[in-house]
């Protein structure tokens, strides 16, 4: 039954072309939202702060952050396999240009969406094996959000700050209980608590167990060494001391 | 397109039985190994320490990491959304009591395993949306394997060693050059730097970028804060000063 399940599988990863497949039109949309707010920030960050050059970017290579780990230890950032591997993170990254020169990270944002219950269940779809349930049991596919933290966290690993920002949309993430109607009228209550839905326990190691920010249900990441509430003007203003 | 992707992920999940899926018969058995590995480890140690006392345990809430990380400081350890959250690494933790009856951890172990390409070629099978492709373009679920690294370092977060062990098997993982030849005698090369094959630029973040374990294509992450190579008994040996 396992070999049948790799079969299976593969033949999905076949079907849908491969990891393609894991991102859904609602993750998509929201990553754009993410990467079009970004560049909201930098317009205005350059409106406020004329007097400082800001940059966009869309990735940044395994090689820079090498480069920014073997600054802080000749041991570290040794490793690398695929010459041209760079992370992506959905928003991308703003730098500022400090008085020396450098380039100092000001934001990077990810968005992650998981869990279509809402949208299923206001849809009056059933899910699971048998097409009887309202709740569809939640994935894992979130804990990749890790790899980027992570890589960021090395990138800057000799600083003293940390602004990370991952959105979370999806009714794998609720923060309280939610009430949906279904077209038949029958009422579906979503419990934020439920093991079978909630997945926000396997993401807040990234910061230490801090709270996390519940406003649109989006989580902050943040002051990794340093607890700080992250705005991205106290963070611009930060830059300038 | 987008929409018809999402359905036929959620038609694939429902079909594979949601998460199940991800993982084929050879991760299946390599799991079981490094469960078997770390049970081997602990009756070493019991053997060779009989004046220390030593345990295994499988899994460890979220509520032990919480207050372990609340004792560095109270502000950290907040969030819990599910009461019974806990991680479960492959190779569950070993631990050993100190000298002031607090349990100190030895090991921690977990076992991935991705790509299955050299299996595929040896049994004479092409791959790919068309079936025309010796290689099939890996894919990311291994960048799950940081949500447990994150966890148990903060459960170790005021300790200043760090023994976890990733083992990776699969030729999403290879070091170096592997030719494998058909049952139709053409043979294939499998080249280790190829990005299309290679993952291991997706883990390297983990341990700082520091040099890999190759030994049995085993990654070796240890040390967060302090490089030294990490041997079971070395570490049971610093345990005991």
């Amino acid at each position: 039954m396992a070999k049948g399940q790799s079969n299976r599988l593969t033949l999905q990863q076949k079907e849908g072309q491969g990891p393609v497949t894991i991102f859904h039109e609602d993750a998509q949309i929201h990553d754009k939202e993410v990467g079009n707010t970004s560049l909201t920030v930098i317009t205005q960050l350059q409106s406020e702060y004329p007097m400082l050059t800001f940059r966009y970017r869309k990735d940044l290579s395994k090689k820079e952050i090498n480069a920014a780990l073997k600054k802080v230890d000749e041991y570290l950032g040794q490793t690398l396999f695929v010459d041209s591997a760079r992370i992506k993170p959905d928003g991308g990254l703003i730098e500022v240009k400090d008085d020396n020169g450098h380039w100092r990270v000001v934001l990077v944002s990810e968005a992650k969406h998981q869990g279509k219950d809402i949208e299923n269940i206001k849809a009056g779809k059933l899910v699971g094996k048998n097409n009887n349930q309202d709740l569809m049991a939640a994935g894992n596919a979130i804990e990749r959000a890790y790899k980027n933290v992570n890589e960021i966290a090395n990138f800057m690993l000799s600083e003293r700050y940390f602004p990370y920002i991952l959105f979370l949309e999806g009714s794998n993430f609720l923060t309280e209980n939610v009430v949906v109607t279904r077209p038949d009228g029958r009422v579906v209550t979503l419990v934020y608590n439920d093991g079978m839905l909630n997945r926000l326990d396997r993401l807040t190691a990234a910061n230490y167990g801090m709270p996390i920010n519940t406003n649109a249900m989006a989580l902050l990441l943040c002051c990794r060494r340093h607890p700080f509430i992250l705005k991205v003007k106290a963070v611009t203003g930060m830059m300038m001391i």
